[in-house]
């Protein structure tokens, strides 16, 4: 395919004559006036279109200057928009000799009032995150569509299902009853993909909504109507890559549009993942390249975000779609993996744009230091593409394996009290999103084999812990996985989502007792938590374990709140003198899940159980 | 015991005529003019002393105060010693009512010159740890002492065997020629316990050395003929916790002087080993307590060094032996177990008389972050008890089990690579100790599975790597153990130590091919290290694994260094161009162990082999 491209790109150069065709897109497709940056960059394709000279008609918005690339296909143009400028449609000439050969419009839109002071998810909110082609197919008339490749296959555990953005928008009810307070789907852009299409990583058009998944217009108003649940919607952001069916990759831009070999480097050569290299002493430079400009797969081609045209594409692109849809936040996915430079301008237009807004980047290490790299202070400025959030995967391992492994010095409960100690190193674990799993990892209830209690465990703890819970669509549901990575399993069907289902996780019909007792328990923790400030920014003081029982207390002025999981098969009678720094002066305790009170001298955890009880 | 000492303390406080005693133990048992710190604490000890007024009849040397504790028989006398001060012997008389009861002489010696100004260890040497017991006896008259419980059991593995100063003294030309610059004996000092005495960490006198080891000044001799050879010595000094008999458990100063439960606090409460607590932002006072104030083992009494005569005893202590023996550093044995005020204290009153030496701390953990809090950046003061090196147990278990585990993305060199990355962490990584195994871990060989190949990986490792090096005795002659610890078998005698012994360590004697191979290996690549400053301070660039094959460099303005490790199956042949940015222009490399050369364009690692290269 590129070497038919290079081919044409040959001869249209050598004969010069060839005439230049009707821009096919143009992209941001409009803006906003208003916005604190006053400056716009124009992708124009068409063909030969970069010979010709843009004008525009309007008095603010003037053209400052082009850039064109080595293919003449595309016509790079800075705009400026005057601080003072109107909304409204203005026309752009594209003209050659000073005759316009093409004109077209563009709209500058009103911003919604209040749009720069958003804010962001924060400790006060609970995630739950969604694979979207998995949880509900609230519209079948859009399984398939015409101008995508890959049509449905539910029994194919890799290929597309139909869940859809209708689906999320029918069960939002669900979701805001369940205590949640924002949904993170996997990402809804286009992905015209010939296979493995419907995880969202891939993608081939950075303005457009998959059609399998709905419209634009359908994504906007799925994200005032969360909104109105108060649920905000986090939009996942794919900086690195793209998938290999992007529009691009038919007609690449400039030979160092993407990084890789070839002579376009457009062809894959892998990421060594040396996920260290950025704070290494000792990295070379060619693990650095390794790391940043190595692909994931060969159906992933890696930006290079060094090309100025190709960063500023890839923030316009994320301001656009805060602003057009009304985001709350977003999870930038392998976040350390683009090219730290451009993520620093990256970051900083964001806040720029949105002071207030939050972003999560995902860095997938056991190390609370490499983590701890990427997250900013509370009031530092963006240096060095640092994130206020950042997806705490240490504490993720920390809780599975203190959980599933069994009682010993140095195993079980222990990780999780020394895994939380670690805290030290970061410089607000508060604003990190915790989470039990997500759509990379097997499926918790699985690690936890199979066991509700060690499931009830897991839940309570992170829907009380420091940070902001993240909570994976079907967990509620005892969703099970291979302990092996298995995507396809682990992103299994919502039960309730299609038509014809034989259960209804949104009813509650067909569901086994144990399934409705994990989602019950779920559904009010995270409703109890919703309520529960203490637990969003109270202190934290937690205890070595003592006789298989972790004990740690979330706590202000108002309110403290206990927990204790006692993984031992005998129950806990809690020892109040040794909890005094907290429990002291408490008289009886409250059960958050069963209301019951008990008395303090009395109390005891039962054998495999967790309690989280209010103090008073 | 302790209940006996009370009634005692009853009677003769009722009686109140007990007619003191002439001092039993003075202690310090002398001190040193020129001292940075004019005052100086005695401690002196003798039934219902504490009434008693000291006096001196030197004009230079004043009794500042006294101070007492709830036990009568203890009297600490602070004296003042004038800058100007001769060395010399002055009298200090124990009055009552104004009337000498007792005299005792007391000496200040003078300072070997340069004594303040001393050197401590760092990365330019090469650390031989030695459990005195267990390497040579130099003396079998010693075997047994009158004063002592414990006599010699061979056959026992947790007996004393045998070995002592004079058996080190003896074969200190064996550990220059290994190519070392400095040793770390296990504690020397009095372990008058009834078993397991030979490993020293249960002192019974702070200021003696244990008669079967030898006598103070065969160890002052011993520290000045390893001096006259190149060898520094580094004193093991145990802060945290006593032997249970130690003379002070017969009749206890103070009733806060130990840490623990009961009535005295002098009985046995396990340490919860919250090493964490220091840094855990979450740490409950209760556990901080707990990790500070427990005990190793019922046979260890916990220091309470908050008191601030155990405080001012400790330090002192410290400092006598380094000004008597001459000493070159000191390893602090379970270093964060001790109170951190105390440590501060400690440690920067020992860099106030000696600015120059070196302490390293052990702080057993995974944790590169935790091991960094410890540890001070190059030109900052004292402070929180931080020190200039600390033993790396982060590298040394990101060393064994990157040899021992087979390679994966995951497992092997991989744990390597990112385990140094981790070195960000860091203040100074090169003043951190690395080892490979040491007392309280198993053997070496035996956790590489009896593979030559490997033993010599890491043999590498230790000797090229940055930082300081630290080589256990024995490792040299591929000492086995099982690989769970077992502290007997893991000390076991050096052969060639005792008398009869078939084999021989030190002339090579009835050593099997592989030994002899192994210390050679060893031998080579210690020599060639001391003699090459690129190892000991040059800079350090190291590569992501490629092919199995793990490859760093050290280099500076003078030499480069290779260090490349093969643990495939195939020979590795190096990609110049991928070494480009330190092997660029070089055209040869020279193998330090054969001392043959290779052209670089063919250079190859041949399979499951270590080469250790100068690059020209």
């Amino acid at each position: 395919m590129r070497q038919l491209y290079l081919v044409a790109l040959v001869l249209i150069s050598l004969s010069g004559t060839v005439t230049a065709s009707e821009p096919e897109r143009v992209e941001p497709p409009f803006w906003w006036t208003g916005m604190a940056e006053q400056s716009l960059q124009l992708l124009v394709y068409g063909r030969d279109i970069s010979r010709l000279e843009p004008e525009t008609n309007s008095a603010d918005v003037t053209v400052l200057g082009t850039e064109t690339v080595e293919n003449p296909n595309y016509l790079f143009i800075n705009l400026n928009i005057a601080a003072d400028t109107d909304p409204g449609t203005f026309n752009i000439a594209l003209k050659e000799k000073g005759k316009a050969r093409f004109n077209f419009e563009y709209t500058l839109r009103s911003r919604t009032p209040g749009s720069a002071s958003r804010r962001g998810f924060d400790s006060r909110d609970a995630i739950y995150l969604i694979t979207p082609d998995r949880f509900a197919n609230g519209n079948p008339g859009n399984d398939n569509s015409d101008d995508t490749l890959e049509g449905p296959n539910r029994q194919h555990p890799g290929g597309r299902h139909g869940g859809d953005i209708a689906g999320m928008q029918q069960h939002l009810d669900y979701i805001a009853e369940m205590g949640f307070t924002a949904i993170w789907p996997n990402p809804l852009v286009e992905n015209d993909q010939p296979g493995y299409s419907y995880h969202g990583y891939s993608a081939t058009d950075h303005y457009r909504i998959d059609p399998r998944f709905g419209s634009n217009e359908e994504f906007r108003q799925f994200v005032a109507s969360a909104d109105a649940r108060g649920l905000g919607i986090i939009q996942d952001v794919v900086l690195n890559h793209i998938g290999s069916g992007h529009w691009w990759m038919k007609d690449l831009p400039d030979s160092d549009w993407l990084n890789g070999k070839g002579i376009n480097k457009g062809e894959f050569e892998i990421t060594n993942h040396s996920r260290f290299t950025p704070v290494d002493p000792y990295a070379s430079e060619v693990d650095k390249r390794g790391f940043l400009d190595g692909w994931f797969v060969d159906s992933m081609p890696d930006m290079n975000q060094r090309h100025p045209l190709v960063a500023n594409y890839l923030i316009q692109n994320t301001l656009w779609w805060i602003e057009y849809a009304g985001l709350s936040g977003i999870r930038a996915d392998t976040y350390a993996y683009s090219d730290p430079d451009f993520l620093q301008q990256w970051a900083s237009r964001i806040h720029r744009e949105y002071p207030n807004f939050s972003i999560v980047g995902e860095e997938w290490t056991r190390s609370p230091a490499l983590v701890s790299h990427w997250q900013r202070k509370e009031d530092e400025a963006v240096s060095g593409g640092r994130l206020k959030s950042m997806m705490d995967f240490p504490l993720h391992y920390a809780l599975r394996e203190g959980l599933a492994d069994s009682e010993s010095w140095n195993s079980g409960l222990i990780t999780m009290y020394e895994g939380l100690a670690h805290d030290f190193e970061y410089p607000n674990p508060n604003r990190l999103v915790i989470f039990a799993g997500n759509h990379d990892t097997s499926r918790l209830y699985s690690q936890l084999d199979g066991d509700l209690n060690l499931y009830r465990m897991a839940i309570a703890y992170i829907a009380t812990m420091r940070g902001i819970p993240q909570f994976f669509y079907g967990d509620e549901l005892l969703f099970e996985s291979p302990k092996q990575r298995d995507d396809g399993i682990v992103r299994s069907d919502f039960p309730g989502g299609w038509q014809g289902d034989k259960a209804n996780g949104f009813t509650g019909a067909g569901l086994s007792e144990e399934q409705l007792e994990a989602q019950s328990f779920t559904r009010k923790l995270f409703n109890w938590r919703k309520r529960n400030p203490v637990v969003h920014n109270g202190k934290l003081m937690h205890y070595a374990p003592l006789n298989d029982t972790y004990v740690y207390f979330r706590y202000n002025d108002d309110k403290t709140v206990m927990v204790a999981i006692n993984k031992g098969s005998e129950p806990f009678a809690v020892p109040t003198g040794h909890f005094s720094e907290v429990m002291n002066g408490k008289k009886s305790a409250t059960d958050v899940i069963s209301g019951k009170q008990h008395d303090i001298d009395t109390l005891s955890i039962p054998a495999r159980e967790v309690m989280v009880l209010e103090l008073e």
